[in-house]
């Protein structure tokens, strides 16, 4: 049994042709799709739906990821292993939160050849990723596929500031029902601000709580959402659609302090 | 081999992490995505989902359910046993119709410690429901994770009424081609109408027919669904959009009879 | 192993109950999605969806196809068998193109007693393909269930014209990014106009290239998808939406050619 999962932007259809070659490799692997209903070419929106959920995967676990506008062009194809845990997909910093949650990171360049029979300039994921992570999945040493390196392109979710009086922070990813995650670990709010205290945005206040149902139905709450950031919400409704912010907008946040 | 399925309103990325977690405690799970598009915080409408596939299921199949809009309050984690199948969600009626579908009922209060390393307030989805279930399917017995209850929240589809002239029913889930299914069991409605009869609604009229193409393109149809509800759909064509009939509405429907 | 694809115009929910399903009849079916929102009853649609795939897949895979607004009528239900491969589904066109590109194809007109304790007339999906396909995958014969036959409907994806001036096709499928796919094949583009070639549709200019990373952000672009077909896309962005073309809609492509 290995674990080898997908998140991409690509929709429905395209998946499929790397599933298909995946099965065609490793018939036993076992594919989990994480998303594939990022927003077209957000890197950071892709980085964080694989960070939200890597460290609930198994040891040997390989994440396949690809947001990648610069498909064709001369950006590299990479593998990384972190903790017990592989990523392969484009070179352009989409895997890096991921891995590095898991710990030291040792970064790989693929050498394409050899991994498909013809490698298209449009369908990286379905002619160079999904064969390198399936080759993986079945014992193959990444040195035989690839070699390793120290240059390639990193990313983090940092930039926010804590003030006395308010918070700014970037909008890192609005899940399917409208919540608003943004790019502040919640050890860093809890650090700052006490369950209880009174926030606002845009004019409009929200309690610091727990739980979604802390509120009424249809209120605004704050909180850290199960994938350990600081997340505005409405209580069974739309943050997204309440407060006009969508992926990559900034944010401040006002509190009042004792 | 064991059957683990997932009905959920979360749309993308908050189902893998379920996953994840079923695969690190058994890699031998296969997980079956029912839906995670059931409209957010809709009960009726998720147990309606759950309950038009179960019977098509291997015994020992595994049903997590999660439509939560109470996770973080004081409501229960129920494990429900029915038939040779299991079901795993929240104590909210959700899970209740599926199971008494298929027989006798047991119900389960799960004891939430040793479940997960930490429980969050907001995603018990991942954190106590996919485990539970995951260590029923390792051949777990449930009174390690569980103990017997009788108090637990119901849930049926009724509530409709059958009258000379008209029907009153309730609109329990439109489906992603815009059929309006409801309330009323398909033999219900054959103890009282033949094949053939015109009905009305909202002013319209349809006939009552046994497949969709009975009626030209675009034109209103009522049938029987392949889920065994009486339901009104449009040939190659949405019912809901043309009716204006959303999941929840009343619906009344006329009916001339000899 | 055996793997069993299914693509449809369902949606969600429906879907699952086709799984279960098959894995009631053979439990180690490893099933995949290829699409189930393949726009309702458009029957090319679909078969442009498989055919994209079907030559990813390994030896032995089983594909259900379901896009069957004819369901309950009285059109044939097929398998076919093409290459190593075996298609199952409606007789109305859909899984032709795919199994003519595996190769030479065999018919089977399914005899529909005994795949189903009952077989409802709107649900052929899971009542009469995912049976016949899990009994195929199980390894029964396929004269057990069908009977060969030289009778059924065809489709191909023919019908463009490329002069000197200018090229006119058919959009045969629009994929999630918004790129317009026609119907004609790479290779007769390819025969006919060179890579750097200035195109035009509706008046806005694109240049021919081999990859969407060729022109800036949110230009159009032309290139060979990596499905193989002509394809008309806008470089992080949606060239449907920019050019108002959908699928089965007739593009006019204008071109300079020395």
């Amino acid at each position: 049994m290995s674990v080898i999962t997908l998140t991409t932007d690509f929709g429905s259809l395209y998946p499929a042709s790397m599933k298909g070659v995946i099965l065609s490799i490793n018939p036993d692997a076992t594919i989990v799709d994480i998303s594939h209903s990022v927003p077209p070419t957000d890197i950071r929106a892709g980085a964080f739906a694989l960070y939200s959920v890597v460290k609930y995967f198994p040891p040997g676990t390989i994440h396949i990821g690809v947001i990648d506008p610069g498909v064709g062009s001369d950006r590299k194809a990479i593998i990384v292993k972190a903790g017990d845990q592989w990523f392969v997909g484009p070179d352009n910093g989409l895997l890096i939160p991921s891995a590095r949650l898991l710990g030291a990171i040792e970064v790989y360049e693929i050498m394409e050849d050899g991994l498909s029979e013809r490698i298209s300039s449009t369908f990286h994921g379905r002619d160079i990723f999904a064969p390198a992570a399936a080759y993986l999945s079945n014992g193959k040493d990444v040195l035989e596929i690839a070699r390793k390196t120290d240059d390639y392109v990193g990313m983090d979710f940092s930039g926010y500031t804590i003030e006395k009086q308010f918070i700014e922070a970037t909008v890192v990813y609005v899940d399917d029902f409208g919540n608003i995650i943004t790019n502040i670990p919640g050890e860093k709010i809890l650090d700052e601000i006490e369950v209880g205290t009174l926030l606002s945005v845009s004019g409009r206040q929200m309690p610091f709580l727990n739980t979604y149902s802390g509120v009424s139905k249809w209120e605004l709450v704050a909180l850290i959402g199960s994938h350990g950031f600081f997340e505005i919400a409405v209580n069974q409704g739309s943050a997204s659609r309440l407060l006009h912010l969508a992926n990559g907008n900034s944010i401040r946040i006002g509190m009042s302090r004792s």
